[in-house]
């Protein structure tokens, strides 16, 4: 039951081979990083709010300090790091999903799917133009164009709630057109991804692609919506322990496995299971004890975000990249068409980028068809992004209710300090 | 922010070596694997306990349902599913340690010593007068008599804990003995290492071994009874967003790497931690808290115990080592010389072995010292004995006290059915 000391650790696992198949970390590293992570999130995520911050910028800088620029106490490609931080940006989303109202997002659709629309056709033009502008093939500019699509709607719906601002129409705007613009970001790294690979696309193929992509979120909503009040019946009748949360969380992990299989994202996965699940008789219930859970793991992400960069790759072109990225997205946000919203704001939730972009970066690196220097481009757009957004986001949320940051309403994704307090 | 699908996940992985460095787990066999851990816990644990059982046997053979045995639905031996094991062990153990009062522990330190010791020696003799009979080297001998010393207070802790006894005198002498042949086991572990290795120990060897292994567990309580209380004031203070959770953790974890790092075990570590913050002020609230989050990785560990039990490894040899391990650990139990307790129980909480059996096996495997047949002897005990424990122990507390059982007064380790109907 005890884990043996490190010479004798090392001796079993070389010898044997059974318990550690290749060099990943052992034990006591996985907690030095988890000590390491839980710290920078908290100190760093605390100074920010003082600072009148989201945490969650906080929690990004703390993943800087203690990542691949800083301490180095974080490896954020170890594998069991990158899957706890997945599972985190799945409960992530899936609490975002059980504090959205569904029809309320229904409401805000035309307008999102707008957004999201011209938010993503935007940036591709841009960074399309970018590189023919530099004379690079037709083929890295569309990577280039790519890479700037699909926001990453974790960063923005944590700054959201940090402010308190997560019900807010915006808000909901924002949702909306992240979860369509990471579809269709799904679409595009699908199609750019078989070119690269020096495939053919046909209509036909296309059109499958994007059916998929589409067809899983009504699907997951619409046989959801059934199954799920099925689901909490059941649970409610035979009284498990802890069973609520338990198949809750196992729902969620199940349409995120299911969304990846054919094709769609994870998180879109766990968002569909939390919309979902937040109809039934027992949404609040769960929403608090998912949201108990997630404490745990969400940070988790945020810091291994913060890890992943790294400050030598800073170059000229990741700033131009960006700054087309930034415009593009803010521009998208005039689309919308209420009165009395500010547009400003949808445009800026729409700034961060950030996996989907990776993976665009990677494939392109993989097949050659990306340099270095043009791969840590898209990282440093990544980098800029992901740290203009928050407070940028603060800044413009404060101008339009003032006040409203002081009285403590920050939504539950994470506690605010009064929730601690009063324990 | 999204996974990408399968196919180009593959492609990135194996192109830019980035995101994952060697063939372990992707996101989507992650996600089966916690989605079959959980469902196993929670089906098999309520079947458990509808037939009168304590919840941990159902998770530990929901895990044979699901792992090498059964439907390999969980690799047991992947280093993500083992460390998130490992945090579940620590962490139950860090919300044992926080239910058990210290000062009842000392007052029953003499009889667990005394169980402790006895319940070391008896198996150790047992197992190598078993070599010995069988025309063994010494050295192999005093292999399989090592194997069979250290109980997994583990899986005793959440028996206890599952049918409502953690508080009884009986079961804070388990705890106490458990924790001291923990560290006898450790001592041990680290001399027939070295022996096996072709090394030589001196006396004076030996006594630092020995001074680490138990100066460890003094000192961290000694110093930790003086810093928690400032930890905990300091959070008061500055009141963090879930500060007390976190930092709580945070301690935990850092006292089981310190704990790792000096030759001592990890778990012994947690539980040092818990002992010093149920003395502090908020150690209710701490509990609680931790108790939360610990629901989630606590049923990984058994489950993942079961899932590396391989049915095809049985042989004779195994029965044998179990009878004599079983046999050992009850007749230890009698050293206990209180009037009026079920000395019984005593015995039986002690039988369950685990890792330090396997580790000690691992090492007799990787210097040839136990051929295959003879480590299979051993995980067979392992499997026996862990199986064995729980009826037992619960037939043996309900003659005790007739109808405890069925008044719902489960320990808070792992909630009882009650608890989440009435949320």
């Amino acid at each position: 039951m005890a884990a043996p000391n490190g010479a004798l650790r090392r001796a079993t696992a070389e010898g044997s081979g059974r318990h550690i198949e290749c060099a990943t970390m052992s034990t006591a590293s996985f907690l030095i990083a988890l000590i390491a992570i839980f710290i920078a999130a908290k100190v760093f995520g605390e100074i920010a709010e003082r600072l009148g911050q989201p945490a969650v910028l906080g929690e990004l800088i703390g993943g800087v300090a203690i990542g691949v620029s800083g301490l180095r106490l974080v490896d954020p490609h170890d594998v069991t790091i990158h899957l706890l931080s997945e599972l985190g940006v799945i409960l992530l989303l899936f609490v975002i999903g059980l504090e959205t109202d569904l029809k309320k997002l229904m409401q805000v659709g035309g307008s999102a799917t707008a957004v999201a629309v011209i938010g993503v056709a935007l940036p591709l033009a841009g960074g399309f133009a970018f590189g023919e502008l530099l004379g690079m093939s037709r083929m890295v500019s569309l990577f280039l164009g790519a890479s700037l699509t699909a926001t990453s709607v974790g960063i923005t719906a944590r700054v959201l709630s940090d402010l308190g601002h997560l019900k807010d129409d915006a808000s909901q705007i924002i949702l909306g057109a992240a979860v369509v613009d990471d579809i269709i970001g799904l679409v595009l790294l699908t199609i750019v991804g078989t070119l690269a690979e020096g495939g053919a696309l046909t209509v036909l193929g296309i059109g499958r692609i994007v059916l998929i992509a589409f067809g899983f979120v009504l699907l997951a909503i619409v046989i959801g919506s059934q199954l799920a009040p099925m689901l909490i019946r059941a649970i409610d009748r035979i009284k498990v322990a802890r069973g609520l949360l338990f198949a809750s969380i196992v729902f969620a992990l199940a349409l995120a496995y299911v969304a990846q299989r054919v094709g769609s994202a994870i998180i879109i996965g766990s968002f569909a299971a939390g919309l979902v699940l937040a109809r039934t008789h027992r949404g609040k219930d769960i929403c608090r004890e998912v949201h108990d859970v997630s404490q745990f793991f969400v940070p988790i992400f945020f810091v291994a975000v913060g890890a992943a960069i790294d400050f030598r790759t800073i170059n000229w072109m990741g700033f131009a990249l960006a700054a087309i990225g930034i415009v593009g997205k803010v521009l998208a946000g005039f689309v919308v068409w209420r009165k009395g919203m500010n547009r400003l704001v949808v445009g800026a939730g729409m700034i961060p980028r950030g996996e989907v972009g990776l993976i665009f970066a990677q494939i392109g690196l993989s097949t050659r068809l990306l340099s270095a220097e043009l791969y840590s481009a898209v990282t440093v757009m990544i980098m800029i992004t992901t740290f203009v957004a928050p407070p940028l986001l603060r800044r413009l949320l404060a101008q339009e209710t003032p006040g409203e940051l002081e009285s403590g309403s920050a939504d539950i994704v994470m506690d605010a300090p009064a929730d601690d307090a009063g324990s």
